[in-house]
């Protein structure tokens, strides 16, 4: 059976990068692996659309978060905190973890924060104690985009920093890191950038750099300073992951040759056919006012086992789509339009998602979607 | 040019990992993917020579390192380092950037420690502060190995566990966990293992759970707690480097099929040929008396430029060795014999570093190293 990956990480490897990674290994203290480093460094700058230094870590994205974490702040700092969903979620356990009082601005799941709760807690920091600002792009429990420019121009003129965990968005939606002026982005490999998980990525404005050399949390593995010193001299400060950064520098030269703003606008078709699919088969999204490009959640309709849908979908007609996490468990099921999920593949998935929704008895016009989504994608 | 890795990590990779590594990537959490990983698991056991679990990591080994030190201790405990080249270094800055006092036991580069000084702290501590004594396996920077058997010994009594860093060890040198009485190894998948950087590994005795349960030193992605739960629920608490999982899969059942006894025969093998071979050249041991099977290190002999001797290696012939590093730079060179490290890549190796030392003006009876090579290999 042919297998179609629509989950929201990990996403479809493309063949290059497959192709180029299974060749033979080469040390990574080399002119060579300097060569492809070099050739990373600077695509990765393209894609995060940032003049400054991009970090490559050898780990999941939450690894990265760590770092974003226990590379800034200091014992007594506080922190704002975005929870709406699972991984804003992780920011709050990040800085539990490490005994950082943090303000949380609780949203309801499938809802993007108002830009102006955050600066009304800003404000009333009048000893500024708030170090950083953390905020999820798009939050892949959900499926929800936030408005990070509008979170920008509000941080700004204050000393905390924006924190953005970018992992389920970078190279899927836009993110003008320098522009929107973004102090801390964290990337991770296996979404929009096409590669398996195992790389993560962090940039790093000039305010942020003050934090970090400020910084008196411990920390060793994540610690941006040695990845900031090693990069200046093309190296890493650990073995890295080297047949992933060789994979990504395929990945990047995909994205470079296609072009950011064509590989933005199919993210956008491609989820905009996705919505309007679902919605001709009479289904909800979950996020309907602030919904990402990278993962379109959907309700499970009533009558239905969520949770079988995935399966039978997965299981009897290899398409795999993902279902929802913690409290929306059985709730909702997603369907990635991320990284290299093309439009044959979205075809692929809404003709399935019919066929299994009437097995499990579900009632809607036959062949609606896959028809709206082939209209939409014209 | 056909490319030739002697170096001591990365090492080559199995055509039977990459061509796994190389299909289309699927999602963790799914049952195929949950298939793969209690199958690691179990050959990871095996390798590790362990009942308990082996915790997996998508990492460098050194993240894996953070977690034996901020996963086990807690704020005024104390530490015993074994310093004797970069990585037994590398556990004493891990406990400065977590605060935590370490008494260091320096051994000259190239020399084992003295288990009897280990011993000797011990008793001193009356007040019982040493909660883990962090030692080398094989320090890949010197290429010595240290009698870890005798250590553990040693350190059974104690309330103090025994921490091995086995990076550069496991799968390539006797290595006995539970039955010796290692309470954490710690190793990597770009050595023994076969596979590309990326995954780092941990096991944890009874003894040692005891303070992962206790401790109170900050972290997150390097909890050992989280992994803990996720593996008995056979799943990772973050998303897993997935297609390297899958290489070692292949890689840890050659393993298995050859037979982990035929596979340390085997460097045993290989690393005495190495050595008789620049012995006959003339070369001397950089550690005579204590060396590794996994990586031999040799005197750069007088008048010859050290880095240029690994730079024509690499880039007239192809063969890629490692030179020294720090405090080592120019003064050895170090060849690997870990992993798919074969005889006829030892052959290349001799033959082309006794064409080199030719060309850099050393004197030698041509011919010597690769007859004694072949010789010692029969």
């Amino acid at each position: 059976m042919k297998n179609y990956l629509l989950t929201p990480g990990p996403t479809p490897v493309p063949h290059e990068a497959l192709k180029a990674m299974a060749r033979p290994i080469i040390h990574h203290r080399t002119p060579r692996f300097q060569a492809i480093l070099k050739e990373v460094e600077e695509d990765l700058r393209y894609v995060f659309q940032t003049k400054t230094d991009v970090l490559i870590f050898s780990s999941s994205g939450t690894g990265a978060m760590e770092g974003a974490l226990s590379s800034l702040l200091s014992p007594g700092d506080k922190a704002v905190v975005v929870r709406g969903g699972k991984f804003g979620e992780r920011w709050g356990e990040l800085c539990s973890s490490y005994g950082i009082e943090f303000i949380p601005i609780d949203v309801e799941w499938g809802k993007a924060v108002e830009p102006q709760d955050i600066k009304k807690i800003l404000e009333e920091d009048t000893s500024s104690q708030i170090k950083a600002v953390y905020v999820t792009l798009c939050e892949t429990s959900t499926g929800v985009a936030t408005d990070i420019e509008s979170i920008a121009k509000i941080t700004k003129p204050f000393g905390a920093v924006l924190v953005v965990d970018a992992i389920s968005a970078l190279g899927a939606v836009p993110l003008k890191t320098d522009e929107w002026g973004i102090d801390v982005v964290v990337a991770g490999s296996q979404k929009g950038l096409m590669i398996p998980p195992g790389l993560s990525f962090v940039s790093l404005s000039q305010k942020a750099l003050g934090l970090v050399q400020r910084s008196r949390l411990p920390g060793y593995y994540f610690n941006f300073s040695a990845y900031k010193k090693a990069i200046e001299k093309n190296d890493t400060p650990y073995t890295p992951a080297v047949n992933l950064i060789i994979g990504l520098n395929e990945a990047l030269k995909m994205i470079k040759n296609e072009g950011l703003d064509n590989v933005l606008n199919r993210h956008k078709n491609n989820a905009r056919a996705v919505r309007d699919a679902v919605r001709a088969l009479g289904l909800e999204l979950f996020a309907p006012e602030a919904y990402s490009d990278a993962v379109t959640s959907v309700k499970v309709p009533e009558g239905v086992d969520g949770g079988r849908l995935v399966k039978t979908m997965r299981d009897k007609y290899g398409v795999a789509i993902a279902g929802g996490q913690a409290q929306l468990k059985g709730k909702i099921f997603r369907i990635a339009t991320m990284g290299y999920i093309t439009a044959a593949d979205l075809d692929v998935c809404i003709e399935t998602l019919e066929k299994v929704l009437q097995e499990l008895g579900y009632r809607f016009t036959k062949g609606a979607g896959v028809k709206v989504l082939k209209e939409s994608l014209k």
